[in-house]
């Protein structure tokens, strides 16, 4: 078999170093081009000593990277990068698949007040398929030019979906109450990240506007058919990996069997997982996994129903969810280089 | 100055060891006497190295200890415990103050059913006073037993308590999503509390039911003035000490002026602090403190009001706290031996 | 092919769900019993979720198990539990590998002294083999009964090997300052493991006498073909997983090149990584991962040689080291099933 | 009585804050002004909210300071800062404490080499008092420039001083193992600190060359009374606060009695605390103390000493030993403002 000719650009920050991971023994791929700026001539496994031994690559200039000879380029960079790159890629028939927010919004206003940046090149962002393939599955397939989600959009999106698509809740009621582990930020040299400040520790931050808010907001639009009202409140917690999502809405239906509802939605879904009633997924049962796993409740059998949304927000929140879509781009069976369990403890 | 004698039953959990650092320096205090069964004999300052040099006492066993001699006692014991000690000291004239939970329902049925056992002086219930000084000032002053609340409580009831007085929101829409560090759960040797279960790991817990659930409903339905509906969901994060509360609710007076309201409800108050707007407190900003630190946000101007309020378990959520209500009922400026400086980092 | 059909005993603790992650998608293994006394009927993946979708067994009584049938046994149990079972179990053509000490020293007295119990098969001691395969790879290879090495063994081994087969150290001088993650400890319940105590807190332990001295000693000694001395102090460090040894020596031979040295005698071990001069190899690098990473300093270039080692306790250090034994004694690549990349961050 | 008028330079970081939270309820101190180039205008508590309603300086830019209206000032600055303005303080009458490095090394060519810049007031150096109280009392006392010895010396130096000061080690046989919190490092947007990185991780550092090594050398030399040889390894262990010295040093009078040395050469320092024997001092048992315990072994009965020494990094190795510089230095009782008790948990 020809193997998959990947490249990435900008492979210094978690992400990065997570899709080296997760790609090095992936059996359909070969890597062939990992670029930096900062890091040029640096061997990958000089910065990120797990690799030793598995990856030989060095860090080259994005100029340098022949990006146009790979099949396919994950772009691991901060945002307003990828969509620099992107229109010359496409054209030289190379598809791509973009771990930052560049393609995740669809409409041009929006992404711009988001992310304070006119947009490189917004006649693409109709073109992009949002990859979350538990909704957009079919969508993903064909497409060349992939807007992988964000972390917390993905734990959010997962657990409201089954409730959405159902029917059954108040699309304006909706709370998620979300915790994100230290990686979420990336590797980035901030005071408010060091172990010094973020250790034995927690708080919320970006209440009053997260720009996740509007991915999310327009996902379960989507999904429901009609806009819906969320409060986002994002908590960073003291722990390296994880995202916990807890999600309210107010039921409509006080009939629904609600963990039927879950059980059915996600039956044939190989990365989300529905825990037994009762239950309260732990991040740690997902650590280095691509999954999702769920439990839904509602408390005092009263009108708010609560769902519990583990992912690790490197795997199935960003790299690992980024290879799934190129599994789903390139014909591979879905799972392919992703059957790792979870570290645990 | 006659110093209060102040004795301590069960003083080797956490709540015991933060008496006994927070009592050891008060000016108006002599600590006379310690109990524990399982460490009978055993010198406190063995136990606890941090008290070496400030903290002579051995503990004793609970019948010898000479509790009657006290004019106070505070009861750090599993529930169910103070409520067979507590008629024979108030008879001898001792002040009790317990700081779990045997008192806190004032319900009968209620405190048998969530507590699992018969309740050894029912007749007490009435007597007790629930010890939050914010609420219940002038109540605890005279107050021969005080029934300390559960940290928990504290977090949540301060939090929402503003709104509530003032009417500005649905009293059934409350829903607590609350993270503690895992002091709160006690010094228990249980698998599930271990650092190679509990660290670099977040998880929900209890959601079905937890004990705590009833004394909120108690104390904001008091306050309220009607019954509440409230969502608690409690929280295992990967810290030691500490409590955020994220509190929401519906706004049923769109116009009014949180930030107001919260500042002018706890102007007076020496341990509550209303951060100011857009402001995030930190659980490591009350790291050690008897303080509760709140912020009031309105997400997108939207009918959700949230509320950020942090507390150091151990302190506000309970020994501080414990002392506070010492302090009213013996007449001492209620900030005695309170003022420590919140350790950061 | 045929799979090797391999028995879990005690498969509840730290080092049987490792053994369950590795070997669950190792080719060449079938995985067809566990036992538990504890928790027998519970489905593993409902004590550990990461397994949910991976490993489909529920733990038996041991007596029920059907070891007799497996081709190899691994025992994960306390010490002193094992030494009751091996011999039938080798009788009945099973091949056995203890993680636990029962079968590491050779001498029945300094077993039994440091054991504080008879042993139950002393006779068995002289033809267990000691699994350290860069030291008895060939002895491995045959043998019936491997007691499989303590993590900090591993890690003091490995590190000191090639000072101690080169004779450029004085094997009086040895000094070795470990450092463990709690997971070391097993998952117990011991109020100094948990989060509340061992987090945020550094402390050594056991420094007049260890558990893991004489069967270093016994490794060393076998080694150098003469007898050494050792100074062994463990520490608790605040971390999930890992170790770090930092071992000193007196250099006898000052013109030694030790990173050759280093690099020669570790240069065809598929699981020993001698890092370039001046590293310092960090134990999040080997997490997860069947790996030793060594580096060796001359501080000043003065008598003292400095060498830096680490593992990942629950592989290199149990489980995987287990599984590696396990390949040599069926005659399989001895990396099969290893290969998995460390998890980092 | 007149308080203190006390001043900071470099109030930002870890030690500042430290300085602000000991020096705010010192009894004998007013805190007059806090400097920050950074920071200029914002409120001391903005930063750092622990110290809300505690504090009500802002910053103020360098040259507005008033430093010299001050009776003391304390330098909070990184490296080669405080040499370029005390010349002017002390001229003005102002006394000087450095929490840096730039009067800690007695030699001008040693100091040069070891911090890479021309030395601005070499004539200094000789006046500098080395501000370890426990060896230097009477000399701190009269003093206008006193140098605060580094965090890992200070752990270091007490605990091999009644070693070398009874002559019972061969000097040329030091290695201290040691392991600091990441506080040590000082509040900075550095990679290697974030949580993400230093989180569940252990690692040495610098261990060919580490600026601590000749300050303690120094010190060591005058305590010993001829040069030693020290092998200093220092390691990052995933904590905020707390440093552990593991001491080890080859016995020259295998008859010295260890406990008695310890506890007789400190038994009446305040802020030294000998364990008995077969004790492991714990880091949290000093955290946000101004402690150093130590405990002293000699495993197997052996030709080697073992000394554990935990100090709190930013008290009894930083802000907490400068205040009890300055209590001496202004005749106070040296305990005056250091009897806060450790928190634990």
């Amino acid at each position: 078999m020809t193997r998959i000719k990947a490249g990435i650009v900008g492979g210094t920050g978690y992400t990065g170093v997570e899709l080296l991971r997760l790609l090095a023994p992936h059996p359909a791929v070969e890597l062939t081009v990992i670029t930096s700026r900062g890091e040029r001539g640096i061997r990958v496994s000089e910065l990120f000593p797990n690799l030793r031994g598995r990856v030989d690559l060095a860090f080259v200039e994005p100029d340098d990277a022949g990006l146009k000879a790979c099949d396919v380029v994950f772009f691991a960079t901060p945002n307003g990068t990828a969509m620099n790159s992107v229109p010359t890629l496409l054209e030289a028939g190379v598809k791509v698949i973009d771990l930052a927010a560049d393609f995740r919004l669809r409409g041009i206003e929006d992404w711009e007040r988001w992310y304070g940046m006119p947009h490189a090149c917004p006649e693409l962002l109709a073109e992009a398929v949002y990859g979350l393939p538990e909704i957009n599955r079919e969508a993903i397939r064909p497409a060349r030019l992939v807007a992988n989600p964000g972390c917390y959009p993905t734990a959010v999106q997962l657990g409201f979906l089954p409730l959405l698509e159902a029917g059954v809740i108040d699309r304006q009621s909706l709370i998620a109450d979300v915790k994100s582990g230290v990686s979420g930020a990336g590797r980035k040299a901030e005071i408010s990240l060091l172990l010094g400040e973020a250790g034995d520790n927690f708080k919320a931050y970006s209440v009053p506007a997260h720009r996740h808010l509007p991915e999310i907001r327009q996902g379960l639009t989507a999904v429901a058919g009609e806009p819906v009202t969320l409060v986002f409140v994002p908590h960073l917690t003291p722990m390296i990996r994880g995202i916990h999502a807890t999600l309210y809405a107010t039921l409509t239906e006080p009939d629904a069997d609600l963990q039927a509802l879950f059980e059915q939605r996600y039956a044939d879904e190989p990365f989300v997982d529905v825990l037994p009633p009762k239950s309260h997924p732990e991040t740690r049962s997902v650590r280095g996994a691509n999954q999702c796993r769920l439990a839904v409740h509602r408390p005092q059998d009263g009108r708010t129903v609560v769902v519990l949304s583990v992912i690790d927000n490197l795997v199935k929140g960003a790299a690992g969810q980024a290879i799934q879509n190129m599994n789903l781009m390139f014909g591979l069976p879905e799972t392919t280089g992703l059957d790792g369990i979870a570290l645990l403890p």
